[in-house]
């Protein structure tokens, strides 16, 4: 059994940080590292990529809605082809800084609530999809696993891969219960651990309403910027290694 | 005798524009086209992107600092380093959106007091040209005739390329005639014209205060921002088309 | 007869400008002004501010959503409450920046997506009332005639006028004709002056699809930023004074 | 013996924070105010003042130049007045959404790079202090003592307070050590306190360079976003209270 780990990285601005960034990068496998749109800024960009080339972590971009006060989690109203070149833009900013690293980005994870509206919305996973492969068509993008994302990037044979959340309860319909209802969060750590030692066994996620559901997973995603994210995230990972998982990235670094 | 025309161009920002990048890019044969940084945005650089591939024009990147309120013409204190990694953000984002249109993104010229300052601190210019040196050794420089940044990507190997000003009075140093000084504008076409076209067939420039200087010069700036751009630069053109110039890229799209 | 005209103005940005400020404050009679949100900045507040002074316009605040490359005509997902702060500190930007020129700010118009929504939406309407209310209770509303905006200033008992718009269609529920469809813009100045002095002879605006109505107009609102702005209300100005209406500002400057 | 205690506060942008505002609002008296210039939004203004108001603290406007980036502490190349009028506006914004929460703003405070220019250019100092005295002729400037500040607002007869740094040294020339230098740093509380009280007893600082100076002082300034800012601005609050120093704001709020 293997997973890789991935959180959303790199999402301070200026003076101002999110999360513990240097101790998540000792933790996980991937780093989707925010390009100048909802947060981070050419210094950010540079210092993220940085630290996940000495700890061995495998980068994408993590392009977002250009709305720093809204932290990407508003929707913008933009159409398909806008938010193709926003995130176009974004990602190149990233390749050009990692250029600097001598990294290279691997994947593209897009961002809150541009994220959620590619998962439900074909055109706007469509049109990422598009402006992804058209900047290099080997970019992978990593999709929450069930979505339209990932339905677009396989249709235009786009390598693509799934998440999972390590902190999310799930319906039977595959999406994830909302955060206002009961069993929408997993406090702690050991519970979210089994859960997925679980799913890494069985393939089926517990579901709140019915019987388990299937999901592909080729990556968890962990959040960075919660009290005790460090905390969950390496409790996580120890109790997956110490069942004999083995936690890398989905693309090599 | 053959020479290029390049303006700075794509300089709006969301509602707004800023000249006839239209008209301009029926006469310029090489576009400076702005990254987000001091002007530009996604829709604004695509847009401009696609005009020029449409007219066959050369397409650079055209950095500055990230001050759209002051248009990149102030000095933001950044150390070099801070410098090379702003740029390598701008001319990835810009990448980034060229690779949309289809166009390749073929040289740098660093913009307003970005510009200046590599022109006079060759640590400047050493950073710039480092960054786009990262991101493709093949990415040219396009530099002020006679600068630090001339200098310093030739030192690094990088492909470099000389402007002049077509309506800028020259001073025996080379630097050109301080704005607020007698002969620094050249506000008539013909006289302009007469004076580029003098230079091409000696390599010889007038200065205001001794005698005509040696310039390298591969490309004519020409500005596209204002009153009266289009008509100076078509009657530029004309009239160097009509002494059996050629007119063309330094580098061709 | 007597009537104000308005127009949107200093919706510029650094370098930017947006229409010709400085004809159009020969010819309105109450200039809404952009406080730093979709538009604006200190120095184009202060210059439209000191035009306005010069011609003895009447000013208000026009504060818009903080976003300046979709130029606040794109509705950012805010709470009502988040409405109203916005807008208390773009209305007291501009009033900090009229106390240097010398003028008072007399009242405040919400800007594009955020006018339109206000018009439609009770709580936004009654929030940004309330926040204006609580900066200075004698600050009028300038609300879009039969709107939410006006009943939920009249509610609170804040001075309110109403504005019509010279150049748009309207219909029989008093809302304007969509812009994609048949009778949305009045082109002809003309055409426009006639039925302005028709209305504001009967009080009686005609519409697409029905009998006229009656509405109430404190303010015929003019359009600043479209090509052709500067003759189209120089034309309907004439015209009105021609026949007699005296335009003057709801509120003495 | 009765001095203030201030701290520049509301410094967090959108999602991110800067510091622990909330303790460090139950330790101060009086607290400067970001007003969306350098850091700060409509949000996290209001929240600030709230917090503010509830614990009885002073409250003032703290302004600095418009760049988040760099935190307002690089300087932007402006002009006095281009400073006085980008200060109106933010200063004006912070009176807006105080008009929100219901407490005066009392006195203003420029920030980092824009104070220290302010404290040795007269031209700038002078700008601010008629900005603000054009707002309003009661706000009091809170400047840092011995400066071009203090001097501008005492010319202008408008209401001027001195501030001293708890956790810095002095040089016998009334400057700050440069923070390279041995002696800029106080990192001892009960050492800082030590000499907070001496000099609120004798009038005299110590200086690293020679004899101690006369300084004057209404208010202690104390940092807040510094690791342990809140334990440091506790200690010394306790040490001075113990010793019988009265901590008040210099105006009522």
């Amino acid at each position: 059994m293997q997973i890789d780990l991935n959180a959303d990285l790199g999402e301070g601005f200026g003076p101002w940080s999110m999360g513990d960034d240097a101790q998540m990068l000792t933790l996980v496998t991937s780093a989707s590292i925010a390009c100048g749109g909802h947060a981070g800024d050419p210094e950010t960009m540079y210092r993220t990529l940085m630290q996940a080339k000495q700890n061995g972590v495998s980068v994408g971009a993590h392009p977002g809605y250009a709305d720093r006060a809204g932290f990407g989690r508003r929707v913008i109203p933009m159409s398909p082809d806008e938010i193709g070149r926003m995130c176009a833009a974004q990602v190149g900013a990233l390749i050009g800084i990692a250029a600097l690293v001598g990294v290279p980005v691997t994947y593209v994870k897009p961002h809150g609530a541009l994220g959620n509206l590619a998962a439900r919305d074909r055109k706007v996973a469509d049109a990422i999809v598009a402006a992804v492969r058209q900047i290099d068509p080997k970019l992978a993008i990593l999709a929450i696993s069930g979505t339209q994302s990932e339905e677009a990037a396989r249709a235009a044979a786009t390598p693509v891969f799934s998440e999972i959340f390590a902190d999310r309860g799930y319906l039977a319909s595959g999406q994830l219960v909302p955060r206002d209802q009961d069993g929408a969060m997993i406090h702690d750590a050991t519970e979210a651990a089994e859960r997925l030692i679980s799913f890494l066994q069985s393939g089926l996620m517990p579901v709140v309403d019915g019987d388990p559901i299937q999901l592909a997973a080729h990556s968890i995603c962990v959040h960075g910027d919660s009290p005790g994210a460090v905390d969950m995230t390496r409790a996580i990972s120890d109790h997956l290694k110490s069942q004999g998982v083995v936690i890398r990235p989905f693309i090599a670094p």
